[in-house]
């Protein structure tokens, strides 16, 4: 500005709807990391043992420790899956290298669905036994899913903004993992809104797979 | 000390009232990203069933449900903002290169504005009707704006603690989004105290321009 | 893909069940470092006053912070149970060089028990007297020594994940400690089984061993 | 190990006391700044309006946010005493350049009484009328400063663990700070004893000092 004070006045070129690229890209990941890490642990917050004396007899509190099981399942389910969700975003943002103001937002979008994993989790630790609450909670999951799909396509359509050298089977290995997921969980909303039990079956089984099966498979390496 | 026992005596030169410039600025980034992480994340807290037996019917939470949908939709809404509000924060640090204790200060200021979120957020999630609540909600996002236009004009005047490099087209380009975003929530302000209801709608329309039509203009570099 | 559009069709070779090893290591960091950091604030969120009217006396209230007492000194000692954690998670992924599935699954089953630590911890506040409580308390404990040992040695054996040239004793070292603390920590179940502040007395009697002899001792330099 | 096999058992040097020095300094921060942001977002959850039907008028809910103030009053207070606490852990924290096991359990403590922070504001928001609760409020403070100095001098005697270029002019004015700020706040517990008020004025005009009287001077850079 001092050194060409010429340029000093509001140039016409960059209107306020322009977006500027900035190289930051760690800021993105700690702002994810941040989102995913509070979401996890919030997610206890929904175990809590009903309000009873504290002269409460060891048998008193044994059975209040024992009815919260169904909360402490779904705690554990809702944690495996976005312990699954922040494993494929950390592939995700490792091979993007560059950030324009599209795949922002559609990471935005992506943190508000773990933002509100705390809530859609309270709903079927609650009432596991309605339909509506299981679907809710599917819908959660595909909302990652979802997103993600759409993420990975953005930002590998001609290389958008992936490394001109990442191979097409890695792209192609992402993309058919979240379709597959999509489907699944598609599925287990179906199944939730006749039968609830089994929507929640559905995801169960579907993430045990997908967390036990790569232990006994080789790791491959990207590059 | 050991090397020069004389200077092992307090030293007059630096007061109490003296600040001393050190360069590790991604702690700044580190606290900043941390803060919007958990502020974006409790607003989903205000989203609770109201209290209703376990042997609810399916109709019944179904309404319970549908009956959350404007404190859904705030939610949403402080998200995107949050999410906009975390874009030019990313800008600003970026292009800040040097840390002294007046930015340090405007920017712990501009935290407590985010961290102020998600209380304003249940305000107007309670109560949408009344004029004083999206008031106070306006006036949190103006904070925003505010406290961000007070640290680009700060950190820029003269390129005090920007890259000298850096354009004056960038420079103006970040200060006529602020000072728009300024203008527009001082209408949502004025709004809100007449027809409450109005003043959301100037907050939601404005926020889906600054999100959508960047999606259709092209990035540009800086530098 | 666009270089060589043969293989933009899916790879066979690369299944859904594989997982791709991608080098980005400090996002497991932050991501651990941030569920410590909330898991350790939240502790905190227990301490509350009893209500009492605004009226209240000065005696009255300081009798409700004394009986506050049981909570202050199970938030410390959770706390410092988590800086003892945290401290060795530190070694160990300070070691580790590679992150496989299996280690990052093992680390997400560590990070499950840190964030269990505020449900527990309150549970052990609010009814110290009991021995259940104070068996799922240690109980958590075990999950963090067991966990780690486990990921441990995973990692170290044939130097699977670790440096070729990390030292036998520093190997060694953190197995000991590890193992030490599964018996003590098993010790202190059976005897809360039984008497319930014996098991308190335990774990507080072994965390202030390994916090306050290590000042004493020197430290060693790993490498 | 597979290197050289005589070493594989046991080593009896390392005993499970001592500490290994591993140089990943950037999780301390991580974590510091972790704690940080979060004690400082969760202040705000005091903030609650008092419950109060949907259909309350405009001047009831008037009155209710007039309410707030002291403890609107009291958030800020707090939050710009962690603002300077943090600002002060980053000049030490960039200083130090080793850390040994008693530097961050000394840390640790520091952290605890971030993690208190939101407690004991909550207990000043509620009886700010009662000397205990600002004096525990002020101690909450003396932890901060007390803490701050021990690790200071502890990082700096002999220069143990801090470049031995770092000036005695930077190492006796960051005591020098940390000696006046114990001095005031040991006042304002003293005052808050015998009049609540003025230890809270105390408190209030010492940050605003602290905070103001350093943008009309000059930035002094170390090294």
């Amino acid at each position: 500005m001092l050194t060409n004070p010429r340029r000093a006045r509001f140039h016409p070129k960059l209107s306020i709807f322009d977006a500027v690229q900035t190289p930051s890209e760690h800021r993105i990941q700690a702002l994810s990391d941040g989102v995913f890490a509070i979401a996890m642990t919030l997610l206890v917050l929904e175990l809590k043992l009903p309000e009873f004396p504290h002269s409460a007899t060891s048998s008193q509190f044994a059975d209040a420790i024992w009815s919260l099981w169904p909360k402490v399942g779904v705690f554990i389910l809702s944690f495996i899956i976005a312990a699954r969700a922040w494993e494929l975003h950390r592939y995700v943002f490792n091979f993007v290298l560059n950030y324009d103001h599209t795949i922002i937002y559609l990471n935005m979008i992506y943190l508000m669905a773990v933002a509100f994993l705390p809530f859609t989790t309270s709903l079927v630790g609650e009432h596991s036994n309605l339909g509506l609450a299981v679907a809710i909670y599917s819908a959660n999951f595909l909302m990652f899913a979802g997103t993600k799909l759409v993420i990975w396509s953005y930002a590998t359509t001609h290389h958008r903004l992936v490394s001109p050298k990442l191979s097409a089977e890695v792209i192609g290995w992402l993309k058919k993992r979240l379709v597959f997921s999509c489907g699944v969980i598609l599925s287990a909303i179906l199944a939730a809104l006749f039968y609830p039990q089994l929507g929640i079956l559905v995801l169960v089984v579907y993430q045990l797979m997908m967390v036990v099966i790569p232990f006994f498979r080789k790791n491959v390496r990207a590059r």
